[in-house]
Protein backbone atom coordinates (compact mmCIF):
# COMPACT_ATOMS: atom_id res chain seq x y z
CA UNK A 1 0.00 0.00 0.00
CA UNK A 2 1.02 4.18 -0.24
CA UNK A 3 -0.05 6.58 -0.17
CA UNK A 4 -3.56 7.72 -1.81
CA UNK A 5 -3.60 10.07 -4.12
CA UNK A 6 -6.74 12.26 -2.20
CA UNK A 7 -4.95 11.71 1.25
CA UNK A 8 -5.53 15.71 1.47
CA UNK A 9 -9.20 15.54 1.54
CA UNK A 10 -9.75 12.48 3.73
CA UNK A 11 -11.44 12.12 7.15
CA UNK A 12 -9.93 11.78 9.69
CA UNK A 13 -12.06 8.53 10.51
CA UNK A 14 -10.82 6.75 6.79
CA UNK A 15 -7.45 8.08 7.67
CA UNK A 16 -6.97 5.97 10.53
CA UNK A 17 -8.58 2.99 8.63
CA UNK A 18 -5.98 3.04 6.19
CA UNK A 19 -3.20 3.02 9.20
CA UNK A 20 -5.44 0.33 10.83
CA UNK A 21 -5.03 -1.42 7.78
CA UNK A 22 -1.41 -1.96 7.69
CA UNK A 23 -0.27 1.36 5.39
CA UNK A 24 2.92 3.42 6.98
CA UNK A 25 3.59 6.68 5.23
CA UNK A 26 4.45 10.37 7.11
CA UNK A 27 0.92 12.55 7.74
CA UNK A 28 2.05 16.06 6.35
CA UNK A 29 -0.34 17.20 3.81
CA UNK A 30 -2.86 14.54 5.08
CA UNK A 31 -6.61 15.52 5.86
CA UNK A 32 -5.90 19.13 5.57
CA UNK A 33 -8.05 21.18 8.25
CA UNK A 34 -7.75 17.97 10.70
CA UNK A 35 -4.92 18.78 13.86
CA UNK A 36 -2.37 15.92 13.95
CA UNK A 37 -0.44 14.92 17.09
CA UNK A 38 2.63 13.56 18.39
CA UNK A 39 2.01 10.55 20.46
CA UNK A 40 3.80 9.79 23.86
CA UNK A 41 2.33 6.93 26.04
CA UNK A 42 3.96 5.69 29.65
CA UNK A 43 3.11 3.90 32.32
CA UNK A 44 1.04 5.69 35.11
CA UNK A 45 3.80 5.70 37.66
CA UNK A 46 5.97 7.83 35.23
CA UNK A 47 2.88 9.95 33.47
CA UNK A 48 3.71 12.77 36.27
CA UNK A 49 7.39 13.55 34.90
CA UNK A 50 5.86 13.88 31.60
CA UNK A 51 2.90 16.01 32.08
CA UNK A 52 4.98 18.02 34.14
CA UNK A 53 7.92 18.01 31.52
CA UNK A 54 4.85 19.52 29.35
CA UNK A 55 3.85 21.82 31.39
CA UNK A 56 7.89 23.52 31.47
CA UNK A 57 8.51 22.88 27.78
CA UNK A 58 5.44 24.51 26.30
CA UNK A 59 6.54 25.55 23.40
CA UNK A 60 7.73 21.98 22.25
CA UNK A 61 5.10 19.74 24.20
CA UNK A 62 1.94 21.33 24.20
CA UNK A 63 -0.54 18.74 25.32
CA UNK A 64 -3.58 18.69 23.74
CA UNK A 65 -5.12 15.26 25.50
CA UNK A 66 -4.32 12.75 27.74
CA UNK A 67 -6.08 9.52 27.95
CA UNK A 68 -6.72 7.81 31.58
CA UNK A 69 -4.55 4.87 32.30
CA UNK A 70 -5.16 2.17 30.13
CA UNK A 71 -7.22 3.77 27.24
CA UNK A 72 -6.83 3.52 23.98
CA UNK A 73 -8.85 6.57 22.66
CA UNK A 74 -9.44 10.50 23.71
CA UNK A 75 -11.64 12.64 23.45
CA UNK A 76 -10.02 14.37 20.58
CA UNK A 77 -9.02 10.96 18.99
CA UNK A 78 -11.74 8.95 18.72
CA UNK A 79 -10.13 6.07 16.83
CA UNK A 80 -7.77 3.36 19.08
CA UNK A 81 -4.81 5.12 19.68
CA UNK A 82 -2.84 1.30 19.50
CA UNK A 83 -3.33 0.73 15.92
CA UNK A 84 -4.47 3.84 14.16
CA UNK A 85 -1.59 5.65 13.91
CA UNK A 86 0.99 4.77 10.62
CA UNK A 87 3.99 4.20 12.75
CA UNK A 88 4.88 3.57 16.26
CA UNK A 89 8.59 3.40 18.04
CA UNK A 90 8.67 1.35 21.22
CA UNK A 91 11.23 1.81 23.93
CA UNK A 92 12.92 -0.02 26.67
CA UNK A 93 15.20 1.90 28.84
CA UNK A 94 14.85 4.76 25.97
CA UNK A 95 16.17 2.24 23.75
CA UNK A 96 14.38 1.37 20.83
CA UNK A 97 13.37 -1.75 20.23
CA UNK A 98 10.76 -2.10 17.97
CA UNK A 99 9.04 0.22 15.20
CA UNK A 100 5.40 -1.48 14.21
CA UNK A 101 2.25 -0.18 12.79
CA UNK A 102 0.43 -1.79 15.18
CA UNK A 103 0.89 -1.55 18.43
CA UNK A 104 -1.80 -3.53 20.48
CA UNK A 105 1.15 -6.41 21.09
CA UNK A 106 3.51 -3.83 23.01
CA UNK A 107 0.21 -1.83 24.47
CA UNK A 108 0.11 -2.40 28.60
CA UNK A 109 -3.45 -2.06 31.11
CA UNK A 110 -1.37 1.18 32.86
CA UNK A 111 -0.25 3.05 30.12
CA UNK A 112 -1.25 7.13 30.20
CA UNK A 113 -0.74 8.23 26.35
CA UNK A 114 -0.65 12.06 25.67
CA UNK A 115 -1.05 13.68 22.54
CA UNK A 116 0.96 16.67 22.03
CA UNK A 117 0.58 19.22 19.34
CA UNK A 118 2.01 18.92 15.99
CA UNK A 119 3.43 21.86 13.51
CA UNK A 120 1.11 20.13 10.77
CA UNK A 121 -1.24 21.40 12.08
CA UNK A 122 -0.33 25.03 10.61
CA UNK A 123 1.18 24.00 7.52
CA UNK A 124 -2.30 24.70 5.52
CA UNK A 125 -2.03 28.38 6.69
CA UNK A 126 0.99 28.46 6.07
CA UNK A 127 0.30 27.03 2.36
CA UNK A 128 -2.85 29.37 2.12
CA UNK A 129 -0.32 32.62 3.10
CA UNK A 130 1.58 31.97 -0.27
CA UNK A 131 4.70 29.93 2.05
CA UNK A 132 6.14 27.26 0.62
CA UNK A 133 6.20 23.81 2.66
CA UNK A 134 8.92 22.23 0.85
CA UNK A 135 8.37 18.51 2.11
CA UNK A 136 5.47 18.49 1.14
CA UNK A 137 5.61 19.90 -2.07
CA UNK A 138 8.50 17.27 -2.35
CA UNK A 139 6.28 14.94 -0.99
CA UNK A 140 8.97 13.55 1.97
CA UNK A 141 8.89 13.46 5.77
CA UNK A 142 9.52 17.17 7.27
CA UNK A 143 13.61 16.97 8.61
CA UNK A 144 13.39 16.85 12.16
CA UNK A 145 17.01 17.53 14.41
CA UNK A 146 18.26 17.30 17.75
CA UNK A 147 19.41 20.39 18.97
CA UNK A 148 22.35 21.37 21.66
CA UNK A 149 19.39 23.28 23.69
CA UNK A 150 18.35 21.76 26.89
CA UNK A 151 15.17 21.20 27.82
CA UNK A 152 13.85 22.16 31.63
CA UNK A 153 14.09 18.82 33.43
CA UNK A 154 10.97 17.16 35.07
CA UNK A 155 12.04 14.46 37.81
CA UNK A 156 13.59 11.68 36.16
CA UNK A 157 12.76 13.20 32.41
CA UNK A 158 15.21 15.59 30.74
CA UNK A 159 16.72 16.10 27.06
CA UNK A 160 17.63 18.52 24.58
CA UNK A 161 15.10 20.23 22.18
CA UNK A 162 13.72 18.53 19.26
CA UNK A 163 12.91 20.95 15.89
CA UNK A 164 11.50 20.91 12.81
CA UNK A 165 12.63 22.74 10.00
CA UNK A 166 10.89 24.41 6.64
CA UNK A 167 13.50 26.31 4.14
CA UNK A 168 11.76 29.89 3.68
CA UNK A 169 12.36 32.69 1.24
CA UNK A 170 13.84 35.51 3.19
CA UNK A 171 11.34 37.46 2.14
CA UNK A 172 8.51 35.37 3.41
CA UNK A 173 10.26 34.70 6.44
CA UNK A 174 7.91 37.30 8.70
CA UNK A 175 4.77 35.88 7.08
CA UNK A 176 6.09 32.31 8.14
CA UNK A 177 6.08 33.91 11.96
CA UNK A 178 2.92 35.56 11.99
CA UNK A 179 1.00 32.86 10.77
CA UNK A 180 2.47 30.39 12.58
CA UNK A 181 2.59 32.68 15.94
CA UNK A 182 -1.78 32.51 15.56
CA UNK A 183 -1.38 28.67 16.61
CA UNK A 184 0.41 28.18 20.11
CA UNK A 185 -0.74 24.98 20.83
CA UNK A 186 1.08 23.94 18.32
CA UNK A 187 4.33 24.62 18.75
CA UNK A 188 3.74 28.49 17.48
CA UNK A 189 6.32 31.35 15.92
CA UNK A 190 10.03 29.34 15.17
CA UNK A 191 12.17 29.08 17.75
CA UNK A 192 14.96 29.82 15.66
CA UNK A 193 15.57 31.55 12.19
CA UNK A 194 18.51 31.29 10.04
CA UNK A 195 21.98 29.71 11.37
CA UNK A 196 21.47 25.62 11.91
CA UNK A 197 24.76 25.84 13.96
CA UNK A 198 23.38 28.43 16.44
CA UNK A 199 21.68 25.19 17.75
CA UNK A 200 24.07 22.45 17.66
CA UNK A 201 22.71 21.11 14.33
CA UNK A 202 26.08 20.52 12.09
CA UNK A 203 24.46 19.07 8.83
CA UNK A 204 20.99 20.40 7.31
CA UNK A 205 21.18 17.14 5.16
CA UNK A 206 21.41 14.89 7.91
CA UNK A 207 18.22 14.98 9.99
CA UNK A 208 18.04 13.00 12.97
CA UNK A 209 14.45 12.44 12.02
CA UNK A 210 12.38 12.41 9.25
CA UNK A 211 14.02 13.41 5.72
CA UNK A 212 16.24 15.89 4.23
CA UNK A 213 14.54 18.65 1.44
CA UNK A 214 16.40 20.84 -0.61
CA UNK A 215 16.85 24.55 0.68
CA UNK A 216 17.10 27.01 -2.09
CA UNK A 217 19.23 30.03 -3.07
CA UNK A 218 17.41 32.77 -1.23
CA UNK A 219 16.21 30.49 1.15
CA UNK A 220 16.61 30.77 5.30
CA UNK A 221 16.09 27.29 7.26
CA UNK A 222 13.54 28.14 9.77
CA UNK A 223 12.98 26.09 12.67
CA UNK A 224 10.19 24.78 15.45
CA UNK A 225 10.02 23.22 18.15
CA UNK A 226 8.63 19.91 17.66
CA UNK A 227 6.64 17.27 19.72
CA UNK A 228 8.96 14.82 18.85
CA UNK A 229 11.07 16.46 21.75
CA UNK A 230 9.19 13.86 24.78
CA UNK A 231 10.51 11.45 22.79
CA UNK A 232 13.75 12.36 22.82
CA UNK A 233 13.66 12.70 26.15
CA UNK A 234 12.72 9.00 26.55
CA UNK A 235 16.33 8.62 24.79
CA UNK A 236 18.13 10.61 27.22
CA UNK A 237 16.73 9.74 30.61
CA UNK A 238 16.04 6.06 29.69
CA UNK A 239 12.87 5.18 31.73
CA UNK A 240 11.20 1.60 31.52
CA UNK A 241 9.16 1.63 29.02
CA UNK A 242 7.46 3.82 26.28
CA UNK A 243 5.49 3.83 23.12
CA UNK A 244 5.86 6.98 20.72
CA UNK A 245 4.58 7.40 17.08
CA UNK A 246 7.18 7.02 14.27
CA UNK A 247 8.28 10.87 14.05
CA UNK A 248 6.32 12.64 11.38
CA UNK A 249 3.82 9.68 11.53
CA UNK A 250 0.92 11.42 13.25
CA UNK A 251 -2.18 10.62 15.06
CA UNK A 252 -4.89 12.47 12.86
CA UNK A 253 -7.76 13.96 15.32
CA UNK A 254 -11.33 14.25 15.16
CA UNK A 255 -9.69 18.22 16.22
CA UNK A 256 -10.08 21.04 13.55
CA UNK A 257 -6.86 23.03 13.20
CA UNK A 258 -8.99 25.98 13.65
CA UNK A 259 -9.68 25.16 16.99
CA UNK A 260 -5.80 25.85 17.96
CA UNK A 261 -6.01 29.18 16.17
CA UNK A 262 -6.28 32.30 18.43
CA UNK A 263 -7.90 35.54 17.17
CA UNK B 1 -0.85 46.18 60.30
CA UNK B 2 -3.01 47.14 57.74
CA UNK B 3 -2.78 47.89 53.84
CA UNK B 4 0.14 49.97 53.26
CA UNK B 5 -0.52 53.49 51.07
CA UNK B 6 2.08 52.52 48.38
CA UNK B 7 1.50 49.12 47.98
CA UNK B 8 0.66 49.60 44.30
CA UNK B 9 4.14 50.79 43.92
CA UNK B 10 6.10 48.01 45.92
CA UNK B 11 7.94 45.68 44.79
CA UNK B 12 7.56 41.85 44.96
CA UNK B 13 10.20 41.49 47.85
CA UNK B 14 9.18 44.16 49.62
CA UNK B 15 5.23 43.18 49.87
CA UNK B 16 6.29 39.43 50.50
CA UNK B 17 8.40 40.55 53.34
CA UNK B 18 5.36 42.26 55.18
CA UNK B 19 3.31 39.64 54.51
CA UNK B 20 5.91 37.37 55.97
CA UNK B 21 5.76 39.88 58.68
CA UNK B 22 2.34 38.66 59.50
CA UNK B 23 -0.29 41.46 57.07
CA UNK B 24 -3.10 39.45 55.96
CA UNK B 25 -4.91 41.79 53.17
CA UNK B 26 -6.49 41.06 49.76
CA UNK B 27 -3.78 42.03 47.05
CA UNK B 28 -5.81 42.99 44.28
CA UNK B 29 -3.65 46.90 43.14
CA UNK B 30 -0.76 45.43 44.81
CA UNK B 31 2.73 46.06 43.29
CA UNK B 32 1.36 47.43 39.95
CA UNK B 33 3.27 45.39 36.87
CA UNK B 34 4.09 41.97 38.81
CA UNK B 35 2.32 38.86 38.39
CA UNK B 36 -0.01 37.26 41.10
CA UNK B 37 -0.97 34.06 41.65
CA UNK B 38 -2.82 31.45 43.05
CA UNK B 39 -1.70 28.70 44.98
CA UNK B 40 -2.42 24.70 45.61
CA UNK B 41 -0.30 22.85 47.52
CA UNK B 42 -0.83 18.44 47.79
CA UNK B 43 0.92 16.12 48.61
CA UNK B 44 3.04 14.41 45.41
CA UNK B 45 1.16 11.41 45.12
CA UNK B 46 -1.66 13.83 44.00
CA UNK B 47 -0.19 15.61 42.05
CA UNK B 48 -0.33 14.00 38.84
CA UNK B 49 -4.17 14.93 39.47
CA UNK B 50 -4.19 18.29 40.20
CA UNK B 51 -1.74 18.85 36.98
CA UNK B 52 -4.05 16.68 34.60
CA UNK B 53 -6.89 18.57 36.43
CA UNK B 54 -5.57 21.71 35.43
CA UNK B 55 -4.59 20.78 31.46
CA UNK B 56 -8.55 19.52 31.34
CA UNK B 57 -9.80 22.93 32.70
CA UNK B 58 -6.98 25.88 30.84
CA UNK B 59 -9.17 28.25 31.41
CA UNK B 60 -9.51 27.87 35.08
CA UNK B 61 -6.29 26.44 35.42
CA UNK B 62 -3.06 28.45 34.17
CA UNK B 63 0.03 26.97 35.78
CA UNK B 64 2.72 29.13 35.78
CA UNK B 65 5.24 27.12 37.77
CA UNK B 66 5.28 23.88 39.75
CA UNK B 67 7.94 23.20 42.67
CA UNK B 68 9.93 19.93 43.22
CA UNK B 69 8.34 17.56 46.10
CA UNK B 70 9.10 19.73 49.24
CA UNK B 71 10.65 22.91 47.79
CA UNK B 72 9.13 26.11 49.50
CA UNK B 73 10.16 28.67 46.33
CA UNK B 74 10.03 28.48 42.62
CA UNK B 75 11.78 29.81 39.87
CA UNK B 76 8.69 32.84 39.57
CA UNK B 77 8.56 33.22 43.08
CA UNK B 78 11.78 33.57 45.32
CA UNK B 79 10.09 34.21 48.43
CA UNK B 80 9.13 31.38 50.76
CA UNK B 81 5.63 29.84 49.85
CA UNK B 82 5.21 28.97 53.05
CA UNK B 83 5.33 32.42 54.77
CA UNK B 84 5.10 35.33 51.91
CA UNK B 85 1.22 35.05 51.19
CA UNK B 86 -1.13 36.86 52.88
CA UNK B 87 -2.96 34.38 53.73
CA UNK B 88 -3.55 29.94 53.53
CA UNK B 89 -6.20 28.10 54.03
CA UNK B 90 -5.11 24.19 55.32
CA UNK B 91 -7.60 21.26 54.44
CA UNK B 92 -8.11 17.74 55.83
CA UNK B 93 -10.47 15.51 53.57
CA UNK B 94 -11.53 18.60 51.99
CA UNK B 95 -12.58 20.56 54.98
CA UNK B 96 -11.14 23.55 55.86
CA UNK B 97 -9.54 22.91 59.25
CA UNK B 98 -7.00 26.13 59.80
CA UNK B 99 -6.87 30.01 57.62
CA UNK B 100 -3.13 31.26 59.02
CA UNK B 101 -0.49 33.72 57.58
CA UNK B 102 1.98 31.59 58.26
CA UNK B 103 1.71 27.95 57.52
CA UNK B 104 5.49 26.69 58.19
CA UNK B 105 3.83 24.49 60.82
CA UNK B 106 1.64 22.89 57.67
CA UNK B 107 3.80 22.46 55.50
CA UNK B 108 5.04 18.88 54.84
CA UNK B 109 8.40 17.69 53.13
CA UNK B 110 6.11 15.80 50.12
CA UNK B 111 4.06 18.82 49.14
CA UNK B 112 4.13 20.32 45.26
CA UNK B 113 3.00 23.71 44.83
CA UNK B 114 1.42 25.07 42.12
CA UNK B 115 1.17 28.70 41.17
CA UNK B 116 -2.09 28.81 39.14
CA UNK B 117 -2.37 32.67 36.88
CA UNK B 118 -4.85 35.03 38.54
CA UNK B 119 -6.49 37.57 36.53
CA UNK B 120 -5.61 40.26 39.09
CA UNK B 121 -2.71 40.41 36.66
CA UNK B 122 -4.89 41.45 33.87
CA UNK B 123 -6.65 44.65 35.70
CA UNK B 124 -4.02 46.84 35.43
CA UNK B 125 -4.65 46.61 31.61
CA UNK B 126 -8.08 47.05 32.33
CA UNK B 127 -8.10 50.22 34.42
CA UNK B 128 -5.19 51.65 31.68
CA UNK B 129 -8.16 50.87 28.81
CA UNK B 130 -10.72 52.74 30.85
CA UNK B 131 -12.20 49.90 32.36
CA UNK B 132 -13.21 50.28 36.06
CA UNK B 133 -12.27 47.73 38.54
CA UNK B 134 -14.40 48.25 41.21
CA UNK B 135 -13.30 46.01 44.08
CA UNK B 136 -9.86 48.31 43.63
CA UNK B 137 -12.02 51.48 43.63
CA UNK B 138 -13.66 49.95 47.02
CA UNK B 139 -10.82 48.54 48.44
CA UNK B 140 -11.85 45.17 48.97
CA UNK B 141 -11.40 41.78 47.48
CA UNK B 142 -12.43 40.83 44.56
CA UNK B 143 -16.34 38.75 44.77
CA UNK B 144 -16.03 34.93 43.72
CA UNK B 145 -18.94 32.63 43.19
CA UNK B 146 -18.95 28.72 42.35
CA UNK B 147 -21.10 28.01 39.57
CA UNK B 148 -22.88 25.17 38.11
CA UNK B 149 -20.46 24.39 35.56
CA UNK B 150 -18.92 21.23 36.23
CA UNK B 151 -14.92 21.12 35.10
CA UNK B 152 -13.34 18.14 33.78
CA UNK B 153 -12.54 15.30 36.57
CA UNK B 154 -9.25 14.39 36.67
CA UNK B 155 -8.77 11.03 38.64
CA UNK B 156 -9.74 11.35 41.97
CA UNK B 157 -10.35 15.49 41.84
CA UNK B 158 -13.36 16.77 40.38
CA UNK B 159 -15.77 20.24 40.84
CA UNK B 160 -17.75 22.94 39.62
CA UNK B 161 -16.24 26.01 38.22
CA UNK B 162 -15.07 29.34 39.95
CA UNK B 163 -15.42 32.73 38.73
CA UNK B 164 -14.35 36.30 39.82
CA UNK B 165 -17.36 39.46 38.60
CA UNK B 166 -16.71 42.80 37.73
CA UNK B 167 -18.98 45.21 37.21
CA UNK B 168 -18.74 47.02 33.34
CA UNK B 169 -20.78 49.74 32.00
CA UNK B 170 -22.33 48.37 29.17
CA UNK B 171 -20.39 50.28 26.42
CA UNK B 172 -16.99 48.51 27.89
CA UNK B 173 -17.97 45.16 27.78
CA UNK B 174 -16.26 44.71 24.08
CA UNK B 175 -12.83 46.43 25.69
CA UNK B 176 -12.98 44.07 29.04
CA UNK B 177 -13.25 41.50 26.52
CA UNK B 178 -10.61 42.41 23.94
CA UNK B 179 -7.84 43.51 26.90
CA UNK B 180 -8.45 40.33 29.05
CA UNK B 181 -8.68 37.82 26.16
CA UNK B 182 -4.59 39.32 25.45
CA UNK B 183 -3.63 37.64 28.41
CA UNK B 184 -4.71 33.39 28.27
CA UNK B 185 -2.23 32.32 30.48
CA UNK B 186 -3.94 34.25 32.93
CA UNK B 187 -7.40 33.25 32.58
CA UNK B 188 -8.09 35.62 29.78
CA UNK B 189 -11.50 36.34 27.94
CA UNK B 190 -14.63 36.15 30.38
CA UNK B 191 -16.26 33.13 30.52
CA UNK B 192 -20.03 35.17 30.74
CA UNK B 193 -21.29 38.24 30.23
CA UNK B 194 -24.42 39.02 31.74
CA UNK B 195 -27.36 37.05 33.86
CA UNK B 196 -25.28 35.68 36.99
CA UNK B 197 -28.47 32.90 37.12
CA UNK B 198 -27.43 31.45 33.80
CA UNK B 199 -24.00 30.05 35.56
CA UNK B 200 -26.14 29.28 38.79
CA UNK B 201 -25.48 32.39 40.77
CA UNK B 202 -28.18 33.12 42.91
CA UNK B 203 -27.29 36.34 44.43
CA UNK B 204 -24.60 38.61 43.10
CA UNK B 205 -24.15 40.00 47.03
CA UNK B 206 -23.53 37.19 48.59
CA UNK B 207 -19.77 35.61 46.73
CA UNK B 208 -19.15 32.75 48.06
CA UNK B 209 -15.49 34.07 48.73
CA UNK B 210 -14.19 37.72 49.06
CA UNK B 211 -16.23 40.79 49.43
CA UNK B 212 -19.27 42.04 47.12
CA UNK B 213 -18.86 45.07 45.32
CA UNK B 214 -21.69 47.47 44.20
CA UNK B 215 -22.93 47.20 40.30
CA UNK B 216 -24.11 50.75 39.13
CA UNK B 217 -27.00 51.23 36.91
CA UNK B 218 -26.13 50.60 33.48
CA UNK B 219 -23.42 48.07 34.46
CA UNK B 220 -23.18 44.26 33.34
CA UNK B 221 -21.68 41.58 35.86
CA UNK B 222 -18.70 40.05 33.84
CA UNK B 223 -17.39 36.58 35.06
CA UNK B 224 -13.71 35.40 34.67
CA UNK B 225 -12.67 31.75 35.63
CA UNK B 226 -11.06 32.03 38.51
CA UNK B 227 -7.77 30.23 40.05
CA UNK B 228 -9.98 29.16 43.13
CA UNK B 229 -11.59 26.21 41.30
CA UNK B 230 -8.75 23.91 41.77
CA UNK B 231 -9.40 24.50 45.85
CA UNK B 232 -13.29 24.12 44.86
CA UNK B 233 -12.25 20.77 43.57
CA UNK B 234 -10.40 20.02 46.84
CA UNK B 235 -13.54 20.73 49.03
CA UNK B 236 -15.18 18.56 46.35
CA UNK B 237 -13.26 15.79 46.30
CA UNK B 238 -11.82 15.65 49.52
CA UNK B 239 -8.21 14.43 49.12
CA UNK B 240 -6.62 13.81 52.56
CA UNK B 241 -4.35 17.17 52.41
CA UNK B 242 -4.00 20.36 50.60
CA UNK B 243 -3.15 23.80 51.06
CA UNK B 244 -4.43 27.00 49.50
CA UNK B 245 -4.07 30.67 49.25
CA UNK B 246 -6.66 32.55 51.21
CA UNK B 247 -8.89 33.58 48.25
CA UNK B 248 -7.74 37.10 46.97
CA UNK B 249 -4.65 36.77 48.92
CA UNK B 250 -2.30 35.85 46.36
CA UNK B 251 1.10 34.83 45.73
CA UNK B 252 2.80 37.78 44.21
CA UNK B 253 5.49 36.63 41.63
CA UNK B 254 9.00 38.28 40.58
CA UNK B 255 7.19 37.75 36.73
CA UNK B 256 5.78 40.92 34.65
CA UNK B 257 2.46 41.03 33.87
CA UNK B 258 3.54 41.73 29.66
CA UNK B 259 5.55 37.76 30.23
CA UNK B 260 1.76 36.67 29.96
CA UNK B 261 0.57 39.17 27.30
CA UNK B 262 0.36 37.59 23.83
CA UNK B 263 1.07 40.22 20.98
Amino acid sequence: MSTPPDAATLTPDRARALFRGGLRAPTAGWCAGWTQANLIAVPREDAYDVLLFAQRNPKACPVLDVTEPGGTSASLFRGDLRTDLPGYVVYEDGVPVAEVTDATGHWRDDLVAFLIGCSFTFENALAEAGVPVRHIEQGRNVPMYRTSRPCRGAGALGGRLVVSMRPVPAGRVADAVRVTARYPAVHGAPVHVGDPAALGIADLDAPDFGDAVEVRPGEVPVFWACGVTPQAAVMASRPKFAIGHAPGHMAITDARDGDYLIP
